[in-house]
């Protein structure tokens, strides 16, 4: 299992007084942490550049729900990837449009190809792949 | 209200066909679509960058439920920018991780501000802000 | 041999006012070549996707030339790496610090692997590797 | 005058050996370089979002130079704004198409226009800003 250490690292002072006053800015009470935040976001943005690898994602979508069949062309991809589909969630942003959220999780050459497509998909005005981790991995 | 206008691009025909294959492996049954999709990334990231403008975006947790009181914490904040947060949705990725994505709109600093802290918070293994759009002026 | 050809493409009129407006403040006195623009660039991102293209960029470095034997460091792998560099720019930027430019040609995967060596070496304090094209594929 | 410092960083096994195997992979023979790099890159890219800061970078262009008085255009840009140009390079790619490097000093967003402006003459078919830091202040 794994455990605990404390490691030393060795940087200049001005280098850190900059690193210190970026950090509580972004909130950060414990530099550890905001240290172990840039690792694990290091990890996270290499992981996806494997195309074996197992990742964890969100695919974000806007789009206009009144384009025709776009609702069922959009449920309909998401059953033919549903595998690869966590779980999803609805807003109604205004009259015209939605944003859709899916949580997915699979290969990341196959998460890529899946979002890909819905990005694609006519109707949907904007779309975008974030990257994110299991949890188990960083 | 708006109308649909055809524009003439003059373009060369390798650049043209280079463009036509990347946007067939992605998905794309239209050319105009696919225009229209790298005008619209173009101009979701440059209101991003001004930070009076209103956006929206996701903002994609995920953290270790154990950590003591972080669950707590994480809906305390989010009840301070409740004006802030659309909607969230929670997935349970594993016995130890969470994900969640919460959909939030407001002023691009407001926004980055609220993601920034949530991100610091102890326990949040991973998070990101992602950037899209109301819909409404793209 | 490739030749100008002049396409069609449907948009909205509001996203092509934005559109328009934004590419002025940009400095552009022409729509199709923002549009070409757009392309080129995507075309740019695609291939450095792929580790065996033939890509061409640029890796900037920023050091404290008083940290003992970095010059010669630095030297020693650019020979190592000689057939993927075309040339280098060096400006004193400071009494203390100097930037250096290297134009780089090869395959994707090897000059990421020099550039991050070059990172990756000690007193170089800052460093980037930026992607672009040979001319021939765009 | 700055001094190095050694801070102990609270950090898990598991997350810390797989940062150490992401490091080797990239040349890193010490830790903490590694560490003091991650901080750099995070304040360089803050450096560049507030539009005051004075910041330096290099402005790639690659343009075929048989493009009527492209030359004398770019040329003639660059003497508007000589104040933030400390050096150029330029390569001669092959028959047709040339890359310059510009390196840059200046306020963010004098740097920026001027890079947007270079990056939409008519007949420069890449072009990016890179940006990276004077050294002073990392």
């Amino acid at each position: 299992m794994s455990q605990l250490c404390r490691i030393g690292v060795a940087i200049d002072s001005d280098l850190l007084d900059r690193f210190d006053s970026l950090i509580a800015k972004r909130g950060y009470s414990n530099r550890s942490e905001a240290f172990r935040d840039l690792i694990r976001e290091d990890l996270v943005e290499t992981a996806w550049q494997s195309p074996d690898s197992t990742v964890v994602g969100t695919v974000t979508l806007v789009y206009d729900h009144h384009v025709r069949q776009l609702g069922e062309k959009l449920t309909g991809m998401q059953h033919d990837f549903h595998h690869n589909v966590l779980s999803t969630l609805h807003v109604h942003l205004d009259h015209d449009h939605c944003l859709e959220v899916l949580v997915v999780r699979g290969k990341a050459s196959a998460i890529q190809k899946f979002a890909d497509a819905l990005i694609a998909t006519k109707g949907v005005k904007h779309g975008r792949l974030t990257i994110t981790t299991s949890g188990t991995d960083v």
